[in-house]
């Protein structure tokens, strides 16, 4: 069984763009992605059918999801229903952030 | 339709023990739960049926998951499958993290 503790070290590491870095991890019907974003890196417009939440745990970036957008600082949460296209833009200091994606994301495993 | 983007003064607020606050928002499957665990407070021993995952935002905190357990700073990760016990004891900082539960936990709406 695994550990309920996510070991960085082991996890599945990704550049999904350039500067955007992504460590991840499954549970059983959520996954964990932490996502570090270079300064002024851009995750690009996309979307997926999973629904996606997250957090901002350092750093600053300017998120924009459907028709809002926001810059979100460390604390700042948000919540982007599948289908949903999305895109952030890093700011000069970087962000670190977490999403969590249901159900599994089969790419990130 | 619901922002996407939280806004903590809209959202519930609730004090689970002494000293840890949470501030709940429902996406459509999952639920945000953003813990301020106050210095030295604990989150008692508890379990739920919902998969639960999160992340050390600020702060130090020792989680008991299961069998396991680890002291974790910010950027460290969890999963608790449903059904399984576990405890959170806050150290002389106190911390914050964010827990995402699915399914929607009924009783944070």
């Amino acid at each position: 069984m695994q550990s309920a503790f996510v070991d960085k070290s082991d996890c599945r590491r990704q550049t999904i763009f350039p500067g955007v870095d992504i460590t991840t991890a499954a549970g059983q019907q959520m996954m964990l992605s932490y996502v570090h974003i270079a300064p002024n890196a851009v995750v690009e417009q996309h979307s997926h059918p999973h629904e996606q939440v997250g957090i901002v745990v350092e750093g600053r970036a300017h998120f924009y999801i459907g028709d809002e957008d926001r810059i979100l600082v460390q604390g700042d949460m948000y919540r982007i229903p599948g289908g949903v296209p999305h895109r952030v833009v890093g700011l000069e200091e970087g962000a670190v952030a977490l999403d969590v994606f249901h159900p599994i994301r089969e790419d990130y495993l």
